[in-house]
């Protein structure tokens, strides 16, 4: 199995919240946008964000899987080139609907983040890491 | 807030078996790798998959939120080239100790795949999806 991730589903409770805060609210652009059904917006080169009923992603693993009550223990994350720019992506993001889990602070490691939370619940950490870079094939160091 | 994603982090009961399962099973290599600590994994340009404890995971958020017990509504994806590499990707994953969710098989939308658990329980699917093409610029299309 190659090191390549391709598309991260998330399994939301209301798809219609869930698009208009990524679309309407953050102003992102879908690549395929079937009303009522699933929205994919590309997060990366060959990467793509899926919002889909959490019901059907749960029927699409299997019959008898029933569909988990909350996102879980997973986060996504959000690097920006400074911390001022983090205090303003959490202000956009609190502007189009997200609820903010963690203000912006200085984090443990070194840098400075905070949390805001998509209606379906997603953590998503707005972080500036000054030990993160990403070279020009996309390559990512750290420390 | 740009449409980009740097970081998908699995907050894992049980780190050393999470780093076996991608580390020493698929044979992924780590960018960066803190015994006991955590573990991050380039799975496309600019994107780490991190693996870190659930607790830790969730104190980072803040000291109220308690660690979820499952992953919850999120799924990752893999996508491959044909049904055959499906077959085969699904092979390598059981045999590096992943648990089989779902047989490869034909997917309602027109391709083949099947889904796998790591040992965090993050399912994977693995997909052949024919309208799937990422042009050299790593811009995907569908359809």
């Amino acid at each position: 199995m190659d090191q390549r991730l391709s598309l991260i589903t998330i399994g939301v409770p209301d798809l219609a919240a869930a698009r208009d805060f990524y679309v309407t609210g953050l102003g992102w652009t879908p690549v395929l946008d079937v009303a009522g059904a699933v929205t994919f917006l590309q997060v990366a080169p060959g990467v793509l964000l899926s919002l889909y009923d959490a019901a059907e992603l749960a029927a699409d693993i299997g019959p008898d899987r029933a569909p988990a009550t909350t996102v879980g223990n997973v986060t996504l994350a959000h690097n920006v080139g400074s911390e001022q720019e983090v205090d303003a992506v959490l202000e956009d993001a609190a502007r189009a609907g997200a609820t903010i889990l963690k203000t912006p602070q200085r984090a443990v490691w070194g840098g400075y983040h905070g949390y805001f939370a998509d209606p379906a619940g997603m953590p998503w950490e707005v972080a500036h890491n000054p030990g993160w870079s990403v070279g020009a094939d996309g390559t990512v160091t750290m420390g």
